[in-house]
This record gives C-alpha cells, structure tokens and sequence, in this order.
C-alpha cells in the first residue's frame, strides 16, 4: 500500500515524527503537500479536514491516508504503523507500552512548543518574546530535566538488553526520540551543551538512531526539512540559557 | 479483576477521565489515594513512579494497575481499558478512530490548564495572572470556537446513527466529552452561556451522559469531587469574558 501523508510543507514539525518512521521502514509513501505542487497539496490536506460529511475528519495534520482510512493524531499514526512497518512489537502490552512513551514525548514537544508560544498560536513570537523569555527560564529549569530525567533512566533500566527505548527491540519511538534530543540541540545548544554528559544514553541512542542506514541516507537527502524558526523547535538565543 | 487507580486525591484533573469510564462501566476499582489514607496512598503512588528498577515507569498520575502491569497517559489508560470494559468497539479501525477523538481532546484539555497556567506549573496562579488574561482572550475567541466546532462536527456527521461521538455506539470519548463541557461550563460559565445554542449537540450530549444511570449515581456520591480552584478546570472570573 502508498501511504499518503498530509503535512505543512515548510516544517519538520508533529509531521517529521511520521516520516521518520515511513523511511525507517522503508515505506511506499508520498508526503502529498511537498511531492508535486504544494499549493494543490495544501489544498487537498484542507479540504480532507473540512469535510462536513466525513464521519472520521482529522483535526489537524499531519494525518495518514492509508486506503479508505484517514488516521491523524501523530502517536495515533505512529500506534497503527507501527506493526504494520515492523516498528513496534506485536504483544500487546509492548505497544501499549510503546505508545505510553510516544504520548510523553508527544507531551514534551508540546511545552517545547509552547516555550515559544505562551500566549497564542495566532500571534508571531515577537509579540510574545517577554511572556516566552520567563516560560523560557521554567522550562529549561524545570522541565528539561524533567523529562530528560525519566527518558534516560528508561534507558538505564532496560540498558542490559540493548541500547533502545525498549531494550533489544528497536521501535517507532526510538526515532520520535533522536528527532526530539536533535531538537533540543537545534533550540537550545547552550543549555544542551551544559547538560550533555548527564545524558549520556540518550546522546548515544541520538547517534545510534542518525547512522541506521535508512536514516542516514534520508538525513542527506532534501526529504529532510533543516530545522528552522517557523516550526516547534526554534533556535532563539534569547530563550537558551 | 480490581484494577488500582493512582491519581492525586484533592482534584478531578486527569485521573477523572478514567474514573468516568471506571464508573460508567461498574467496574471494580480501588482509587488508591482516595480510599483509606490519602499519605500512605500518595506514597505507594511516588513509589511507584519513581521505581528505577521499573522497565516501564508512568511519567505522571494518572496511572492504572490491572495485574501486574502498570499504564500511563490517560488516553492509552483510555485505550487500553475501553475494550475491557465494553466501553469501545472491537473493530480495530474504530478503536484507532475512538482514540483519535480522545487525544484531540486532551490536547484541548491541555490548552484548556495552561489558559491559567501559561507560564509555568510550578508557579501558582497569581503569579502569572497577567499572561494567564492575555492567552484567555485568545483562547476564548480562537480555541473554543476551534475545538467545540469540530466535535460538534462529529456529532452532526453521525446522527442519522444516534446522538454519540460515534453515532448509535457509545463510548468511552463520550464520557470525556462530556466531562470537557461540564468543566468548560463551570470555568467559564459567561462564554459558555453566549456559545450555548451554537453547540447544542454537544449540549443534549452532556446531559445524555449526565443521564445515564450509573453516571447520575457517580455524579451524586461522594466519589465526585467538586469542581475546584487546583484542578484543570478553574472558575476565574477575569479569564471569563
């Protein structure tokens, strides 16, 4: 099957965590709004969410064509991918597991959004830069190693099977995680530079997950968006302390 | 089966979700930190959270235990549970349909906390009550509107087949539906009332669930907890306009 999958053109975005799953497995897909004419992609992506008579309409993108289903939610798409692409275990609980970190991260890349953007998604940064600054100083004080805290220890905790989220088994989530930590080394270079050695695994499992061949050789490509400061990981010097 | 859950005592919050379907499905259940003592409860939770022996540790309450696993993040808890409970389709497609909806709405619930909480969690509310007026306003008049419309949506798009997010089914997304509303109606009572005829699906569904038996029987014990000033949903009068 093709899988069709509707995104913004311009950005890596909630959208880049499907993709990398997509090239990971080496996927028949066409990334509908960047193949061909991105103003007839836009187009389609807005007319498959205004649909008034669909009785599954996607709220946002990215959202997943694949046959007659349209999937949106990004840990959703990535939950019915994954054993479809051999990208998550098939025993249940491992995939109920799986998803529980996928939805975490997913919790993280939120508030990294949101560092930028406190007060409105309809508002530019600059008319937000003071309110970002303070939710700034929290974040990275709080909420990284929050995060990161937990992140790694699931590493450490499963470290004598292997060197992924899971152990032995390498999973969809161990790609939302290396896209995550090269997020935060593009957004805040300083404050990752100062936390490095503490995340030791997490460095490593980054490394691991951009050398897999297929991920290498997507990185190199022009399917790789550069991160840039219209997307949910912004680089503004300001914000990295 | 009794299944464990672990959520803070003093608020409805998150672990709500889960007691609604819980509730709805009569199904035997201990909540932990509300049952017996509150500080033994809160401790057994910490520990296990902060468990680093644990292979899959919950990142934040609420958390379920059935057996001897342990399941974070309320839609998975959601998910994992509904067709336990006879309370989501067994088709798969529905399943990853009915999920969708969910996470839709705890991204809204999301946005719903941070209205008063823009700046940080750790910091109480008067100490971002300025930033919390100005994403109120955006708020108000882009997300509801955003949000309610598209449920709303949902609704009219199935009901040739009945009055549920799913048409004649009802599921567990309906519950939190109309736990959404119930708290959007008690925080902000003034917007709510001028939007009201504009959502009268999602309206007739909150008193639909409201209704249902063992939900009115749930509403009107002492395992409800009030709606209150350190939940998710919070009466401020000047968020209100």
């Amino acid at each position: 099957m093709r899988y069709e999958l509707y995104y913004w053109p311009g950005i890596q975005g909630r959208g880049e965590f499907v993709r990398l799953a997509l090239e990971e497995a080496g996927a028949d897909y066409l990334d509908v709004a960047r193949q061909g004419n991105p103003e007839t992609g836009i187009k389609k992506m807005m007319r498959l969410m205004q649909n008034k008579k669909s009785a599954c309409p996607p709220f946002a993108p990215p959202f997943l064509r694949a046959g007659k289903r349209v999937i949106g939610q990004t840990a959703n798409i990535l939950l019915y991918l994954g054993p479809r692409i051999g990208l998550s275990p098939r025993a249940e609980p491992k995939q109920i597991w799986v998803h529980q970190l996928q939805l975490t991260i997913a919790d993280f890349v939120t508030e990294i959004h949101d560092v930028h953007h406190p007060i409105a998604g309809s508002l530019y940064y600059r008319d937000q830069k003071l309110e970002a600054k303070r939710r700034a100083g929290h974040f990275i004080k709080e909420r990284i190693p929050k995060f990161l805290d937990y992140f790694e220890n699931v590493l450490v905790s499963n470290s004598k099977a292997g060197p992924w989220m899971l152990g032995r088994a390498f999973s969809y989530v161990d790609l939302s995680m290396f896209q995550t930590i090269a997020g935060l080394n593009y957004a805040f270079p300083k404050r990752m530079k100062k936390l490095g050695s503490k995340y030791s695994r997490l460095a490593t499992l980054h490394d691991k997950v951009a050398a897999r061949p297929n991920i290498a050789a997507y990185l190199a490509s022009d399917r790789r968006l550069a991160f840039n400061d219209n997307g949910i990981f912004r680089h503004y010097p300001e914000l990295d302390n």
